[in-house]
């Protein structure tokens, strides 16, 4: 399974509710997987103990692999160049962590730290669904709305490092609270956060509705996105309902990021867009209202294909990169 | 005045109103002028003519000097890498009209076609308000409200040149009715022509505001976004509400670009950016309600200063450097 003369990669996916670690080879496959909860409150340096524990071993499986890199995707703003987590709402209290340098030296090894959206989009284009495509937006709607901008084949980091912050797009001007201070942000409609929150919301208006049944639980503080998925396959108008806003509300900020950027493709990731099929339609005739006659007509919006290893991909492409391994 | 040894551009803004067109030099300046009108319902044959013989005539003004190239910002969609203008609002019924390759063989030089927003924002990069900035939007509040994004040093112009309508970004899903068909677009609201549209409609609500009079005109039919302006440095009301809700217009798109694409710095020109003082502070409050906090407090928000030759000196700026003469 292991080719001595292949390199190896180590890509993490670093989030404030989960680790999650493999082994990726020169194409972008993924031969070795480990989760870990990252149990952020108790503390940067246990975080980071657990980090070096999950990377030792990883590599310690298979002795005889050659790794050349290791990739970080981390939740958060990103110093790209100095390689630290400058600041992070998954990791509170955290500033300017140096990260890069202390898995650098722990493990001698080439070490790419980057935003975790970005690692994505760039693992997606990698290897996933956006092969062959050179200008890429990439949304992942899990905890928050993600987002991940590549321009013609580079990740687009902004001149600070900010960019790509498609979450906090305002798309409904005195809408709904966001975390992050703002009202009516991306992030605060389809968000799978934001999906729970509109559906419970909405529930009293619909007392009829039995949701909570067909999703099978008792309680609305039970409620994820992926019961309200499970409620919508089995048929409950409210679901589907939520859903369709859904669409709508990507559709708003897709029509928008259009008619702005002109990229070839966007790819939607993370656990919410498992309910593609129920926001699809919507989002797509909301693209045709809001984007430019010509490309409406000609972009096209996809799943990502590589479900929650994107990100931990597409690190270690950014690390096959680096040292002039490809991807280009 | 002119220098035999160093190399001359004919810049030309090619608008549906006016042609201006001008001298430029190595470094950006403008040593001529001239200003015709486009004349569009003479068609299309016509105006290229009428385009000919005013590059002709600039050319003919200084014998002496060495022309290198010609640039043309061109309003509508533009295929560069043909250079086309595929269709404009401004040429109704031109289609892919190969404007690059009539003018280049009439006059023997090279000639690059762009979009004219694209031109003024790399004008303003070249020698105007952008010196020295490596990631810049333009902004262009006149008849529309055009958009040229720099990114690294490279206008971005999307995978099919499309790249940077800001005017056809979504502020207000359910707003103003847009020429593109679509609502809310920051076109309907910050635009030359939505300023006066806006002022109009609001006028009924005002009956006791003598903006008319303040504007020295007898009839709103005669408004015009000068007049507007005007009316506001005599201290009219309404007129300063209206540029105030302007700026609001404004931040709230520019925030959502500074989320989304995280550059240094926004330069605003086009007719009605002349009310700056009145938009100006209103325009920043919602930036630092909409943007990140970080991004927000550094980003920078200024005037162009180039004025009507924007277009015309950045497409010669164009010229320079597909002719590996700079500007980088």
């Amino acid at each position: 399974m292991i080719d001595r003369q292949l390199p190896y990669f180590i890509g993490v996916d670093l989030g404030g509710t989960n680790i999650h670690a493999g082994i990726v080879d020169s194409k972008g496959a993924v031969l070795a997987r480990k989760f870990v909860p990252t149990l952020v409150n108790e503390g940067e340096d246990r975080v980071v103990e657990r980090l070096c524990h999950v990377i030792r071993e990883l590599m310690e499986r298979y002795p005889s692999a050659d790794f050349k890199g290791i990739g970080i995707g981390a939740a958060g703003i990103i110093d790209i160049s100095e390689g630290e987590i400058v600041s992070s709402p998954n990791f509170p209290g955290w500033r300017n962590v140096p990260i890069r340098d202390i898995i650098s030296s722990r493990f001698c090894v080439p070490v790419i730290l980057d935003n975790d959206a970005n690692a994505a989009i760039f693992g997606e284009q990698w290897a996933g669904a956006g092969i062959g495509k050179r200008s890429l937006i990439g949304l992942t709607l899990g905890t928050g709305v993600g987002g991940g901008i590549i321009l013609d084949g580079l990740l687009w980091h902004g001149s600070e490092g900010m960019a790509g912050e498609i979450g906090h797009m305002t798309i409904v001007p005195d809408g709904r609270r966001c975390s992050c201070g703002n009202r009516g942000c991306l992030e605060s409609y389809a968000s799978a956060t934001a999906i729970v929150n509109r559906t419970i919301e909405s529930m009293p208006r619909h007392p009829e509705n039995n949701l909570l049944e067909m999703a099978e639980i008792e309680n609305s503080s039970e409620l994820t996105s992926e019961k309200i998925f499970q409620a919508a396959l089995a048929g409950n108008k409210l679901a589907e309902e939520i859903f369709r806003e859904t669409g709508t509300y990507l559709g708003l900020a897709i029509g928008s990021l259009i008619n702005i950027l002109n990229p070839e493709i966007f790819i939607i990731g993370g656990g919410a867009s498992q309910a593609w099929d129920f926001f699809y339609p919507a989002m797509m005739d909301e693209i045709k209202l809001r984007a430019l006659k010509e490309p409406a007509e000609r972009i096209r919006v996809v799943p990502a294909k590589l479900g929650n290893d994107a990100g931990l991909i597409g690190a270690c492409g950014l690390v096959l990169r680096s040292l002039g391994l490809a991807p280009s």
